[in-house]
């Protein structure tokens, strides 16, 4: 934790913040460690102060030594008060807050507490800009999510037959990751028959998985706080020509982004490798959304790989761990998505995800 | 939905707001029936206009047949962009925000959009309040909810042995509840063991249920969105002679609580029913929370049924469903809850939940 505050107070020295309150839980976590449901971190360039209520004193204690513990008690000693306190204690006359993340109701109440001695400076994206760049422990941790997604997933596949229905296969999908050793799904697991599939966001229901269409399966593990995010499209019984046709381009369009992933490629050209790819082969129009998105504490989070419009032109770095899901969808027949985690490496990128693919 | 949305235009006409823009997901879904990860429900006098994006236009179309759908498109028709234009199509000058449920940074978004022509006034509870009161349909999912939940419980029960660790015990939990028909658990279940259930909030860990000593069962199935919320201590094997004073002192509490609950009890006091009971007996301090809490599209929402100084009091109105959970958590050795949820009749009240309790 030291090395992502040292980290997080030098971007605040960079732009002369004296303090940042850190409201995301997910950012929260990164700095502290603390997982609970409620607090507030105060990061100064000298001090690191967390705020939490009676529940959570102890869990604070013992998963965030490194940092001064305040407890919050409403409405005896609330959040505002003890956050003014803070800051007449340590002299700070700027505080910056998470805009992004800070509703305007406790800003209002924040605001009234502090007074006229303090201000409160908007920042947004500080934190989330360094949990980009994934450190040691987060990979190892990543790496177990992942390893336990791969193997659900590979262990379920044999189990699956055309009368199984999308509902089934997602249940016996979730049961084999919390028995592996999941914590909770990363999010709600997405297993989508034939013309369902048409829908990058559909859920699963009572339609049978059938024979010789395309099944779009979506699934993670979330281990300790941090996300596995795997698809496979797969078929059961012989695919027919169109499904040959689209699987092929779409594993090509990701094989050939993987191979020229690199650092200091700008997100959008990422994009690009496969979307070109795509397009060329005639079905731009069929791949609706980005190619891809870091994973960490959040499902989705920095960088986001999208086309250059709405996607960043930040160029890649090592130690990013991102998505990559080139998907072709076609209304009324289903989708093909194939999609892999890989980390950002000095020469490249290294695939993470293991989970076999059809070989057509 | 149309009487629910009439009965938010009854409230915003009482204050003077010619419309609402609701942010939260729970108070979107309550007025439209959307259940999308995404979207913004704008509400006037006359109209109803949800914005979501291309993931959920189809899901909203379905789900919320009632109200009219504009598409965001980022970055082409972002949502600020279309707020504006419908405000300019329907002659507002003033929109009510949800201040709770908005952060600063989207604000600000919004601000900027709609220019001095329109003004943004802060709101707080509109919808929640509301929410309070559930309706026929809401009770219905209610009930399915708390019958899975009650079903689970008693058929695990008979399966739990003192070498049962708490985390298996809560996966089975969860199984039952999952293959019971709930989309989803409620909460994370909690199973405390002895000691780790001296902390209201202990999550499942590696500890063994052990015998002769308490073990504190919190748990609940999500169904169609609506919450249930279930707790009973038990004990394997047989309890000592601590375990029947404390667990007869709870037992009654809840029994005077529940006896005395009728429309027009202020929130406060319907805490006071338990906390008298349980000082009188000598357990006064080992009771550290609220006697309840409303249940609903949130696990936790109004009513509050606290101690005076922190809890509302706002009196109970029929069709409430809460939480009546009083509690005595003794430090090293553990803690005994009981919990059911409750609907608030004309009449007084009627325990909706029905998993059995100890006979000590």
């Amino acid at each position: 934790m030291d090395h992502r505050l040292a980290r997080l107070r030098a971007a605040l020295a960079e732009r002369g913040l004296p303090a940042l309150l850190v409201s995301a839980p997910a950012n929260r976590r990164y700095l502290s460690g603390f997982s609970g449901s409620y607090g507030y971190l105060l990061v100064t360039a000298d001090q690191a102060l967390l705020f939490t209520d009676s529940r959570y004193t102890l869990r604070a204690a013992q998963e965030a030594p490194g940092v001064a513990i305040r407890q919050v008690v409403n409405p005896g000693r609330p959040f505002p008060a003890l956050l003014a306190e803070a800051a007449a204690e340590l002299g700070l006359a700027r505080i910056a807050f998470e805009a992004a993340h800070t509703t305007v109701a406790e800003h209002r109440g924040l605001s009234q507490a502090l007074g006229g001695g303090v201000e409160l400076v908007p920042a947004e994206g500080l934190v989330e800009e360094l949990r980009e760049e994934k450190d040691a422990t987060e990979l190892a941790t990543l790496r177990r999510a992942i390893a336990i997604t791969d193997a659900a997933f590979t262990a379920v596949l044999e189990r699956l037959t055309p009368e199984t229905t999308e509902r089934e296969a997602a249940w016996m999908l979730e049961v084999a990751m919390r028995v592996g050793g999941a914590e909770a799904v990363a999010f709600p697991i997405i297993v989508a028959a034939g013309p369902n599939g048409a829908q990058p966001h559909a859920s699963a229901g009572d339609t049978p998985l059938g024979s010789g269409r395309p099944i779009v399966i979506d699934m993670g593990a979330r281990v300790d706080g941090y996300h596995a995010d795997l698809t496979r499209t797969i078929v059961l019984g012989e695919p027919d020509a169109r499904f040959r046709e689209l699987y092929a381009i779409v594993r090509d369009a990701q094989a050939r982004t993987i191979a020229g992933l690199r650092p200091g490629l700008p997100a959008h050209e990422a994009d690009a490798l496969a979307r070109d790819y795509i397009a060329a082969a005639g079905y731009g129009e069929h791949f609706g959304h980005g190619l891809g998105h870091g994973v960490g504490l959040n499902i989705h989070e920095g960088p986001s790989l999208r086309r250059s419009a709405t996607g960043s032109s930040a160029p890649l770095r090592p130690g990013m761990v991102t998505s990559v899901e080139p998907g072709i969808y076609l209304e009324g027949w289903g989708g093909i998505r194939i999609e892999d985690l890989v980390l950002i490496t000095e020469g490249g990128c290294e695939v993470l995800s293991q989970a076999p693919k059809l070989s057509l």
